[in-house]
């Protein structure tokens, strides 16, 4: 492996600065994009480039109001219930329907409902009708001339109508701003290209293509190019060239592959290289040929808010709209949340309504944590002079998702297990109103939630050593404050994960002890923790003589996938997690896997709804084909205080 | 004119019932739309029809989490500060890159910063490494067989991240339901043909494609059919095979050329004619062969909000996904709103923030008042049970436009002008940030509105009779208790509005009071009725005597529109709105048209870009294009209290 350079100078740049110094850079280059005339039918979406007006009024005519007659007001004065008036058809009257155009003579409607028909040309009426009654004058809704769009107007639906209303067939708009994009680095292989050694799958580009569409833009995306200077510089040439601003991908890190922020300076000038955000520092702002290009980081969580931070606005700039912003919630922070100083932060965070309190709790704090992204439903800004958040502080938090949504879903904090997943996408698919959120702390941390009013029900399967039971006595302990229920999930077995063949051939909890044997353990207050410790203390073996007892992950997936790969040779985990990647299983025993709900919630329509999923025909035949599961009293109501 | 059959009995079925009914109904036929496979790169937008699980693990291998030197953790012990350890590439180390694969025999990562290069193969630690120390683990983000998405979720750019980092290439989604549409109606033309006499463009039917994209359907227009039962029963016949749903506009109010409920009741069954809704009662909505198909009026706002309240739901319901309902806000209503009990009502309101106060102002209610929709902030929905609001009344309005962006409108309420649209485009395209609001009331109107806090400024042009002297008095009279100070505007000419060439030689104020002459007034409270009742006065005319002085307009341009359209002889206007209809005009005389504003505001950002846009060039350039007006005095800020 060849010994590398190392470029260990970036800078920490305020992100408020950044934005401001490189928007006054490109400012002078945004000028002058180009405007394209659009059918108004195509239009929608497109951001007008002057303001439009109307070619017609609408109505184009005096139009009847109403069904009716149509009579002359004058003919009329002197009708009333004393003194019903008789007219004649075509002589005092005609019939008319709403929207019909009114000619002369005739200046009034009188509406259907008020006119006796007397016979085939005769009817009576018992009021007089004032001039223009009734009718709605040319003009009433869009007059001709009037504007009925402004310049830098996003064309919607509504829109569209008022425009082909007032006449006008065709708009101006400005082109949608090309973006390019360049995926870089050697480790990147396509989606369809075969896995290799040390290679990732290039995702970020596409995640950017649908931004960039959403925020109004044309995305343009190229090949990935390996890290090599002169390809590089070749294809960023060309991406200049062909778009309004690029977007380099991967390869910014300070590291000896990086080669992007080099390109950038031979080829124009590079403003800023490293911002003070977490995730998202080694960030490269430059300029070539007076247009934008970027050097955006490579991992998808850093990739996304440095996108969100510069490149969103930048968009917004060319269409002359303000930068789109998410909305804005208030809620409280469950858990405390530390911050360095030295950069600004962007927390991923869930929310959920419990007892009318907006609850956020944050998520998976590593820059890649792709799923971070999927599940959050928002975002918690820690600015740069910020060390964090207390648990309990109000904070207003950035919604990634609708409040109508994080309003019908049922907060769920404890124990992982597989069928929580499947659990949310059957309720989902019975009720599209409702969610099911689930955050993996462990079982005692669900208990912990639920007690603070966190959560709406804690999954949990804590065994009472000293009872050999499961579940109850736990929440007595823990909850004795609140009036509790146990709803009966699910027996799951749990055992020993080990690849497949078992080639270190182990058996049991005295071969963890072995030199040749590394384990991978859970996390403190996890339900299977408390499991493995209840099993080290009846075998009389000390933690500390098993290599790998400190290592924790926090999912039966996450321990399995640890053993699949061979980082470790065993972990303890539940069957379903050891069939879904092929692995070798050793039983060592049932345990009971149920949910602790507060009693007040029984009667919530979305836990009612989560029982009867529970119970579901389909939920039993997808647990049978995860294998290990056993359901006969799920949903069984067990009332604890 | 033929006699007409008249259908007379519409129900009035309340909206929620008419809903929960309607979709009882179909909701058994709405099962089993088709599924397909689409690439993942293209399934932005898209609803899964099954959840989606990982095939492979992200990362894919053990990785570097730092640049750096990866190292077997057993050979670092001992290492400190005191005691620094030297290690040999190759044999102890190697050098390593975030993201690179962890390979045997090394089992942790220490980064660059902590490591001292010594010489070409050799480098120096003064700590140890745990195992696993800095090393992403495989699955650490992603673990294969674990759900990335479930399933009725729609994909957002994120997702096409996760899902292609999990080795997704292709996902099962919905079929995207079809939604036929068919405008119909004799009087309906398309946009690009000539207008006619009593002519209508067709343009629901482009609305309702923009929101069926929008809402994830397919929209299939066809093209507008005349009143003919025969080729209506073809074209919906097919529509009715073609689609999943159809939508049939227009033509289907109780009048004799309603074939609409006919024809649904002929070729499958009305559920329901009549809806206790404002606008839009006359909604039908039936079914054929097990598909629903609606009959949905023509006045635009009408086809707004029933598509909105029926067809919009029933595409949700078709995707598995929950009905898209807009974000609420609470909100200050400034004007009484009366409401019948009979129906449910939709009222378009302005929304402006003033003293951190959300107030709510109503528009237009006029059913076809499309504009009202493309202005419209808001819509307050008043129950079937209420009678309406009281002013100063805090209520529910649902959010048509972004709360960013009503926060930084400046609420404009009082006389109308050309200029105040001009206005907006200006500021608008000054800075994307800021938008105008403008609520033609009247100059009174507007001064009261600002007495009350509900406006930022108010546009008058009020001649105090007895000074000769415009708008300071009344300022001074109306709003003794506020700090007011006055923006010096334009001066614009006001004038008799004529037909071309002035057919009926009207010449001076004496001749409105001829029999011949219909006159069109402005509404009590304009400064342009203040003025006409002031030359009155002057002239010793009566009002009475005028024929169509009780006929009022609320702006200069409907004024012009009814002049133009021959429904009036002759108003009272703005040389502009003569001039952008091309008719002639007789001046009487000079006016100044100011802004009243709160002199609290004029510190505000927003009120100094007003100012700016005011003084600015580009307005005076369309001014002198408008023409009529004067403006060396625009700007000019004078403190009146």
């Amino acid at each position: 492996m060849k010994k590398k350079e190392r470029n260990l100078y970036l800078s920490n740049v305020d992100v408020e600065e950044a934005l401001d110094l490189y928007f006054r850079r490109v400012d002078e280059h945004l000028y002058g994009l180009d405007v394209e005339k659009v059918q108004v039918i195509e239009s929608q979406g497109r951001v007008t480039a002057s303001p439009v007006f109307a070619r017609l009024s609408s109505p184009n005519h005096n139009a009847a109001a109403m069904d009716g007659i149509a009579v002359k007001a004058k003919t009329t004065f002197g009708a009333s219930e004393a003194n019903p008036m008789r007219l004649k058809q075509n002589r005092d009257f005609v019939f008319i329907d709403t929207g019909d155009p009114i000619q002369e003579p005739y200046d009034a409607v009188i509406m259907i409902e008020d006119v006796v028909e007397i016979d085939e040309e005769t009817v009576e009426i018992i009021k007089a009708a004032s001039p223009w009654h009734d009718i709605r004058p040319i003009g009433e809704d869009i007059v001709a001339h009037e504007m009925i769009v402004p310049s830098h107007h996003t064309i919607r639906p509504v829109d569209l109508g008022a425009l082909l209303s007032g006449g006008i067939l065709e708009i101006e708009v400005y082109r949608k701003p090309k973006v390019g994009i360049m995926p870089t680095g050697s480790e990147i292989i396509e989606p369809h290209e075969p896995m290799g050694e040390g290679k990732i799958i290039e995702s970020n580009s596409r995640v950017f293509e649908g931004l960039i569409k959403e925020y109004g833009g044309n995305p343009n995306r190229y090949s990935p190019v390996a890290d090599d200077y002169g390809l590089l510089r070749e294809q960023l040439l060309a991406a200049v060239e062909e778009n309004d601003m690029v977007i380099i991908n991967a390869g910014s890190s300070a590291g000896s592959e990086d080669y992007t922020v080099k390109l950038i300076r031979e080829l124009g000038e590079v403003l800023i290289h490293g911002i003070a955000t977490r995730p998202g520092k080694p960030t490269i702002l430059g300029i070539i040929q007076g247009k934008p290009v970027m050097g955006i980081p490579g991992y998808p969580v850093s990739a996304y808010f440095v996108f969100d931070t510069f490149a969103k606005p930048l968009i917004a700039k060319y269409l002359g709209q303000g930068v789109p912003n998410r909305p804005r919630v208030e809620a409280v922070v469950s858990k405390r949340i530390v911050s360095a100083l030295k950069h600004k932060e962007y927390v991923r965070m869930k929310l959920g309504m419990v007892d009318d309190q907006l609850i956020a709790t944050p998520l998976n704090r590593g820059a890649g944590a792709t799923m971070s992204l999927v599940r959050a439903d928002g975002i918690l800004i820690i600015p740069q002079n910020s060390e964090g958040v207390e648990a309990g502080e109000r904070i207003q938090v950035e919604l990634l998702k609708d409040m109508q949504d994080i309003h019908h879903t049922i907060v769920s904090i404890g124990s992982h297990d597989l069928i929580m997943d499947m659990m949310g996408n059957y309720i989902h698919r019975q009720n599209a109103r409702y969610h099911l959120s689930s955050a993996h702390v462990g079982s005692l941390g669900g208990l912990m939630a639920l007690r603070r009013g966190e959560a709406h029900m804690a999954p949990i399967h804590l065994l009472d050593e000293a009872y050999g039971e499961y579940n109850i006595s736990f929440v007595k302990k823990y909850l004795s404050n609140l009036d509790m229920a146990l709803i009966k999930g699910v027996k799951r077995i749990q055992g020993f994960i080990l690849p497949k063949e078992n080639p270190k051939n182990i058996k049991n909890f005295h071969d963890l002890t072995r030199e040749d044997v590394q384990f991978v353990n859970r996390q403190r207050g996890a339900g299977t923790r408390i499991l493995v410790d209840y099993k080290l203390k009846e075998n009389q073996i000390d933690g500390g003589a098993i290599s790998g007892y400190d290592r924790e992950m926090t999912t039966h997936m996450a321990v399995a996938a640890a053993v699949a790969s061979g980082a470790a040779d065993v972990g303890i985990g539940v069957l379903s997690a050891a069939k879904a990647l092929d692995l070798d299983f050793i039983p060592i025993g049932d345990e009971e896997y149920d949910f602790a709900v507060p009693t007040k919630y029984l009667e919530n329509t979305m836990i009612k709804l989560f029982i009867k999923v529970l119970q579901s025909h389909e939920l039993k035949e997808s647990l049978e084909i995860m294998g290990g599961y056993k359901f006969d009293r799920a949903g069984e109501i067990i009332i604890i205080n």
